[in-house]
């Protein structure tokens, strides 16, 4: 098994129903479809799961309930919660799910986030492994991010594997995106130091050009292949080398984008990827 | 303000109502009580400590109900129940709590160990923060103890620093225990590099005679100056000079003792208090 | 006794032999002198230390001669000539030695780096120890600083106190200057939370009007209250108040400023820091 | 290739010099011969070399000249001398050196112990690097090792990993000894956790009889599969199964084996290991 596009409309900046969204996954051609965790609470779990099958798609990733820098009120209640919404996913047979690290505090030093994090990261893992679910972290690569405190976090590829190492959890991998590859000035052969177990999940997102890799803003960027800034080509050719079998969406945070009607929009996009993954 | 005996019948292997040890309490002369968080959540936490105040007695430390090595689910559990706790004491006036350090493991690495603790320590003290309340750690120092597991873990008064440093949080001590400082072969001048505001609670008691230091156990100890086998004189007197003005109490885990009876087993605590504490 | 202006040539961008510079220090009411420990090493330490006595005069800070950086051979190399380096500053009476942290590194990760700065200042440090030298470490705090390579490292009072408190040395403290203190953002309260065994040393300077704080440029000063850009009294006040009575200098990088005749910049420095200092 | 009985006759508790041990090494069909540095300092290397390679063996592990727990003057001293010490290992072709990790101290805790070590290791390692030379730390086991001092320090594998994660250094794995393995209550599949490049080298030793595991003391050993204590048939399926290609020696500590002439107690080693290694 090899990796496949997965849809995830909200991550397009697009709105529409779950039937909707599967019948465009099926009509365009997606391998998979990521799951909405509120959508799978209000519905028939494996009712839900039985049509994501019988439309011939797998799961993608679902979001983490979870805020891993939130106060300790907040993230109280949001673990107490986690095993209920942990048995949904389960019940409904997601396996993975994501987050990102914020890659920037005002609050906490370098070291102190880096415990926050590892400790509360090998909780939430700990209480998703009865579920046979997985986490992947997404670490946040710009510059113009993690610039913004007074202290910054990690935004590397490098730095997630140490706070993974230091979760001491089994179920927790990365979660890469190519434009954060880029901006944090990473290669394929980096990403050929993984394996097909270290990646939880994946997006493909190219970046504007005329600006500087540095100068690169988180939320304004293009769909795969549109400028080339990004060397697609190296990062799938090493996805491809490690064997990674999971889930690939879009996140191209472009507003002119976002305004196309659904169905052009899933379809550009479902074109795009294409173009990048050669599939 | 200096420290102060504070009745903890627990500790002493006793039982009886509340209202009987407060009494207890006031007809020998101690200076504080040590607060049951259970009792106080089926009473009213105001008129007790109305009762208390009128009793012309201080608080001692609760405990904390929070059990820092627990599995996640049930560590979200009690992490999710701790505020209306807090409010709880909060009400009666309660602004200590504590609770030990288990100083092995067989599952988890001294450094993952200790960063678990270092975040839920934080994170613990947050939730305690706005309530007011500080909260102690006790270090367990027997070799006896921390030789059990795999993994021994923090069993000294340096160890414990260095945990409440990495924890970051402003209001957690340390909670010393005469037999944890002997056992861990510290001195008078280790606790000469604490002041006041480091130290949320006390505990005196003394060792059984024939036994070397790194052979003693635990839950078989003796009352303050029972023995003589630990320097109490020392101890007091560094507490002394640091200016340590909170709660100082007995926990001899002594059958013997315990099984007298109530009045009597706490008169004699009282006494041996008085010998050690000069008050 | 209280802190006291030190006069060093090679802060100011200046150039004299030693007779002069002592000679520059007395007439303009200095009262210490930096150290240069390659004059030192070429002449009779003891003698010298006399004529600096002779002179009413105290001694500042040495430089470190160990690139706390550097690849390990330059590193071994240095740190093997350190103790007869140590021995010659304390033939010479002299008890302060100081370096700065590199904020950024391309290199290492956050964590990696800081592993490798507590370990090498604490045998830096025992190396000292016995010719009775405090080390001060001396964070640099502008953005445009940190922000330089792919990790950006240690560059605040917080993180500087938490690589103190790792390396677990007794003769380690912070070198404080102005500038840094006014770049990473911070107040005079967070000075106070130090004590004068702390400080082994500080430098105050102003910045240039404007540009932002974040937008400072570390190499591009200006002498202290020049612009009033940075709150030197509250600095000041804050020095006074936790007891710091070690030397204070005046590194303004500024060409201008160095640009002047040797005897006219001495003596307009020591204006500027009568401002400041009030004495 | 695969594994290699390595032949050291330190280890064994023998004394001869290098021609005579050459020649027992080939007699008795040893794959391999350890390194004596002192011996390739005073000697030439490449002909020392040439002598190894025409007797059809290879260079099994040398002992790193390093203390990694030394004083930090004696610390910096084997530093200094490490690359000219490397520099003469590379020219005699050795590519492998070896250390043992203290389990225990009394002066420093679990914390700063490791981040010594692993600073340390870190700037040995990058010394060893242009010489072409690997690693490998020795973790050891016994309970009665570790319980000596009051701080334990690394006695597993998995903390033995954890350092050298933090090392961040590529060419240094861990060196096994099936006693220490043992006495950790290590299994088999914890070795396959591993891969050939994760080990540097290792020994094959048996247990007494009549003690409890936590019970074996170090420096009393059998043979291999003198006793069975220890499951070696485990230990060497797994390292089969990584595809360890490196030395195997035996180190007994056993005064009655190595009182006997050194050419009766070489064979009876190398038929020991026989036993166990298959070949």
């Amino acid at each position: 098994m090899s990796f496949f596009p997965s849809l995830n409309l909200g991550a397009l900046g697009l709105t529409a129903d779950f039937t909707q969204a599967l019948s465009l996954a099926t009509e365009f051609g997606y391998g998979g479809i990521d799951p909405d965790l509120g959508y799978l609470q209000t519905h028939d779990a494996a009712q839900v799961a039985g049509e994501v099958t019988g439309a011939g798609l797998a799961w993608g990733v679902a979001g983490l309930p979870v805020n891993l820098t939130a106060d300790a009120a907040t993230y109280a209640g949001q673990l107490a919660g986690l095993p209920a919404l942990a048995d949904t996913l389960a019940a409904a047979g997601v396996t993975r799910v994501g987050t990102w690290l914020n890659p920037s505090s005002d609050e906490v030093t370098y070291r102190r986030n880096f415990n926050r994090h590892a400790d509360r990261i090998a909780t939430v893992a700990e209480l998703l492994s009865p579920a046979g679910i997985r986490l992947g972290l997404e670490y946040v690569g710009p510059k113009t991010s993690w610039e913004v405190g007074q202290y910054p976090f990690v935004h590397t590829l490098a730095e997630t594997r140490e706070l993974i190492a230091a979760s001491g959890a089994g179920n927790v991998g990365v979660f890469l995106d190519t434009y954060h590859w880029y901006t944090a000035g990473e290669s394929a052969d980096d990403l050929r130091g993984l394996t097909n177990a270290d990646v939880v999940g994946c997006d493909i997102n190219d970046a504007p050009v005329g600006k500087d890799r540095r100068e690169q803003i988180d939320l304004s960027r293009e769909l795969p292949a549109a400028t080339g800034v990004i060397d697609a080509a190296g990062f799938v050719a090493a996805l491809t080398d490690i064997g990674y079998d999971g889930p690939v969406k879009v996140e191209p945070f472009n507003k002119a984008f976002a305004a196309q009607p659904v169905r052009e929009a899933v379809e550009q996009a479902r074109a795009a990827m294409k173009v990048v993954l050669g599939r």
